[in-house]
């Protein structure tokens, strides 16, 4: 499909995934504010895809000074604290910067932006035999081409296993609070012909109960040294579920995901979102007036919980520390 | 609180639950047919009320001749498949009728819900020893007055605890598709003045994770003779998450919600309902058109992970067969 984020005529634009599936409308942003803005309320989302917008973020910031440059790093770098590759991307822009000035910085952006096609592209190759004949899998949330602006991570990996033949047919949670499961992936599905159900994030144990899962894929914000991954509220019960019932439980994400200097899941920080995405759906109030709410973004499942990790260099396996580590210096 | 269900003028009102918190409507049904509609609806909800209801709306068709009594008691028995109080309540309003004529169906309502109150006051008693000063107990869908018109199941256990000052914080989940934590439960709470927070249902394992939930009481539909316990979707995936962080889980239900015929979860029929209750929220669609969705209303939860089962004759411990066999003689 195309992708959700473009370059065109010295601009990023983004499609706006706030509004999807009811519209399809195009963002334009033109600064790094508007990149930032973008990334905080979610137009853009996934952890891969941050990462590109806030290379190009950045490169909007490349014209002017060191001291704009800098202030747009910081700007984008703090707009969400779980994903490990908004970081990554921005320091790999500032780098380019300052080996090849303000043209190197769009470059770079570029190249980010393909290095992840590319990536996605391998972890779909790696992936395939993984899967049998079949099998019916579930994921949680978002990780197709939105969000990543390749082909997706989780996503990706569960298109190219339905065309190798090996899928009978996807379970999309949700994903509540913002639905990005019943929005965004069931519609990147219907438009690849990928048979799927939505059901919501509290039935994924009545699932399993009744022999209804194959297999788990999920994507990542943050995966730590250990092989902890950050990632979606919710992921981490699905992974309990899994264990409980022997599901094999994958996890898909480039290389720019793992974080090397966190050495567990604890380090991890775990953004805390506004409590008004619990008590209104897509802007109708559900909850009393005045009732409170908690929102945590993101769990952490422990590595213990996880069959294997999906990466462009390969499929990584127990004890991830140290595969993880190898993987890092393919 | 006031009565969720009342009889006035030779007619069943009801507080409608699919409009609240929004609005308090009552409505009022004046015939079988009107209550069956109702109960399919969920303008009333929660299985004793169900229950209570059913009762009133057999005695709609008392002063008939029997065989529209026979067509009443079908009719209502057929609305919802999971709850066995429904059944129950039918059957003694019928076997009042055979002893008293169409007087006696309606006496047998008012006995029902009158019995329904005080097993909610007992089952409060009983349940209060459980808890400790500071705990921070998590439920899941809406057990309150609303569920049974009289103080609740889970909910009343959960209000006598607070009021005993045993409970810190009430974690309420959303509890989708409907949304009875969001809106019933948190409204509920609200008005009875104990502190409560909304999470999304995929919220629990994080919450859990992070040492903040130290017990969770749910109510019950129907509860087999080994203790296996069909509860609203979502109940079986926080019992597996409470297994697993060591957390208490404890189920309030009146005896008319046990069923000795059943010998385990596994003879439990479970409604599912229409997809759109899931691709919609509060009528708001949020999936792409003509997305397919599964919806089972209720999952069970194996007698396993249940610490104990209050009733009004007492709080019950494994082995269920034998508790539970004795609470239905006691």
């Amino acid at each position: 499909m195309t992708s959700p984020i473009r370059w065109r005529n010295g601009a990023l634009e983004l499609l706006d995934q706030t509004r999807l599936p009811a519209a399809e409308e195009w963002l334009r942003c033109e600064s790094p504010d508007d990149v930032a803005a973008a990334i905080r309320r979610l137009a853009v989302r996934g952890a891969p895809a941050i990462g590109v917008a806030a290379a190009y973020g950045l490169a909007l910031a490349a014209d002017g000074s060191r001291e704009h440059l800098d202030e747009a790093h910081a700007l984008l770098a703090g707009t969400r604290p779980t994903a490990v590759n908004l970081r990554w991307a921005l320091d790999r822009g500032r780098a380019a910067y300052e080996e090849g000035g303000a043209e190197a910085v769009l470059e770079a952006a570029h190249r980010i932006a393909r290095e992840q096609e590319d990536a996605d592209r391998r972890m779909a190759e790696h992936a395939v035999g993984l899967f049998s004949r079949g099998d019916r899998v579930l994921t949680h949330c978002n990780t197709g081409a939105l969000a990543t602006a390749g082909r997706g991570t989780a996503g990706g990996v569960i298109e190219a296993a339905w065309a190798a033949g090996r899928i009978e047919q996807v379970w999309v949670d949700e994903t509540r609070p913002l639905l990005q499961g019943a929005r965004l992936t069931a519609w990147e599905l219907e438009r690849s012909g990928v048979p799927f159900r939505i059901v919501t994030d509290a039935s994924v144990g009545a699932l399993m109960a009744r022999g209804l899962v194959d297999r788990v894929v999920v994507g990542a914000d943050r995966i730590a040294a250990n092989g902890d991954v950050a990632n979606k509220i919710g992921t981490y019960t699905v992974a309990v579920l899994a264990a409980r019932h022997r599901v094999p439980f994958y996890v898909a994400a480039p290389r720019s995901t793992f974080d090397p200097d966190t050495a567990t899941g604890e380090g991890i920080a775990i953004e805390e979102r506004d409590p008004s995405e619990v008590t209104r759906v897509l802007g109708v109030q559900v909850a009393p007036d005045g009732a409170a709410a908690v929102n945590f973004a993101f769990d952490v499942t422990p590595s213990e919980l996880v069959t294997a990790i999906v990466t462009e260099v390969g499929v990584l396996e127990p004890p991830y520390d140290r595969s993880i580590a190898e993987a890092l210096l393919a």
